[in-house]
């Protein structure tokens, strides 16, 4: 086999292993990852089941496959790669997921999902929130100080915005037409960085 | 068969009954409803599949006894059977799931599960946000009238209201010594109505 020859079919093995994990990802976004079978992410890729199993040998490795590209539909990820994040970032990113209806959907699906019995991935999602958590208080600090304009300190602030992201997701999901994801976003930032209250900053404390 | 023994039966069927459902919750809890069985069920609940498809004629139906019973675990529906609703009362709420893991656990897995693919409790969910959009706004009004101390419209507050009160509870699930939820939720209501910044109450506007 000639170097060129050797360097296409790496190629095409990573198309198939991009292809197969896209699918995977659809089919959880579809059916959650406990009724995802490897039948259906074969027959949405084209493959038979041993096709799949040459790449991913259980339906675990494909779970820990969806999860190590985490890069595309993890906020907390996307942000730990730059060094100077602004509150005003994440509202870019919530813009973008409005884009992107399917990655929202495997991300609320699987990790709901995780939080309930003993879930293959409840140590990512566990690991994950506390990451994001100490990601989004570093650069609340940075940004504001020990205490953000609104009232709160960045400890404080921090898991209400990863809240009000997860729990707005589900009600856009169900009713995108009626509910502005954005501007709710928009809102708890105004709430979080309006100018602190003149009459006592103190109630706040 | 005496009018004593007919009340006898009657009350041992609803009993039978609220067992199935409460083991139909854990196991949804556990696994979600699509990969909950019938099996999984009867076996947590000591009767046989066909014991249990005397009560309820198939999985779906037991979906719908656990949507039904949600007076236990919906937040909405807790609030609707009050006539003065005030935003203190939501706290109390939140305090009271924070003792009831169980029930949380059931309301999150179904909840996001709902918003991929062709869930049967979809609609469920759908109108349930809708309707819990809709009470929020209206004690809010009522509390606070058009606009509140902080500077939101009741509109915008209660679907922030509802998303924190949805995602702070996946985070309390995962890590509940880490993540206090009563304490999170207390803080968006403290932003909510802190009293209206002096020097220009219009940049929230």
């Amino acid at each position: 086999m000639t170097e060129r020859q050797r360097g296409g079919r790496a190629a095409k093995a990573e198309a198939r292993r991009e292809a197969i994990l896209d699918a995977a990802m659809a089919e959880i976004a579809e059916s959650g990852y406990r009724a995802t079978t490897l039948a259906a992410v074969a027959a949405r890729v084209g493959l038979t089941q041993p096709g799949i199993l040459h790449y991913f040998p259980s339906k675990k490795h494909l779970l820990i496959g969806v999860l190590e590209a985490r890069d595309q539909w993890d906020t907390a990820a996307i942000l730990s790669r730059s060094t100077d994040v602004k509150l005003s970032h994440l509202e870019q990113i919530v813009e973008f997921n409005a884009e992107r209806p399917g990655v929202v959907q495997t991300y609320t699906a699987l990790a709901a999902e995780s939080a309930t019995g003993q879930h293959p991935a409840r140590e990512f999602f566990t690991e994950r929130y506390a990451a994001a958590r100490a990601a989004f208080t570093g650069f609340l600090h940075q940004e504001f100080g020990d205490r953000m304009p609104g009232g709160l300190t960045p400890e404080q602030a921090a898991p209400l915005l990863i809240a009000v992201l997860d729990g707005i997701q589900i009600q856009w999901l169900l009713a995108p037409d009626e509910v502005d994801m954005p501007a709710a976003f928009r809102n708890l930032v105004t709430l979080l960085t309006a100018a602190e209250r003149a009459e006592d900053p103190a109630d706040l404390r």
